[in-house]
């Protein structure tokens, strides 16, 4: 299976329902981490689809979303404060 | 003047006061992207400013911070759809 990537989403929808279809949406992708972002362990063909899947729900004039990749560096630099707990490693077939 | 770093911080705070509060905070370090993400370059120094200015303004219990570091890499893989640009490159002194 292709090698999976850590990825950090996060989004402003201000349409209530849009914003509810969204979050279920991520969910197939990712952990719902807060309010409006998730983490996600994606392999390059799950990172297309998604992005593929938030443009048809998105309207582009309204919401916006951001995407973040972090390498192994990064993740290690991750720094979490209060409840929940900071972006586990995926035990297998990580890029570092 | 020592290097800057790119970082994103995001919270989910449970009480609006202290949410108006980290806001106002937020603002001397950074920029607001979205309802509670900051988009931050920051030296060492300021760093540990910033996470010691919110941990006083927070309540570990009930809210929660997640800082993310981002190296040149992971921002020229930051993707961004709908309104607003991505992560601009800090033209003087940045670690790559």
């Amino acid at each position: 299976m292709a090698k999976r990537q850590f990825y950090i989403v996060s989004y402003d929808i201000s349409d209530e329902k849009r914003l509810r279809e969204i979050h279920k949406f991520m969910k197939d992708f990712g952990e719902w981490k807060q309010k409006s972002v998730f983490e996600c362990w994606l392999t390059p063909e799950a990172y297309e689809n998604m992005k593929a899947g938030l443009k048809k729900l998105f309207k582009p004039r309204e919401d916006r979303v951001r995407i973040y990749r972090l390498c192994k560096t990064c993740r290690e630099r991750a720094f979490s404060y209060g409840w929940g707990e900071l972006p586990e490693e995926f035990e297998e077939d990580v890029i570092l």
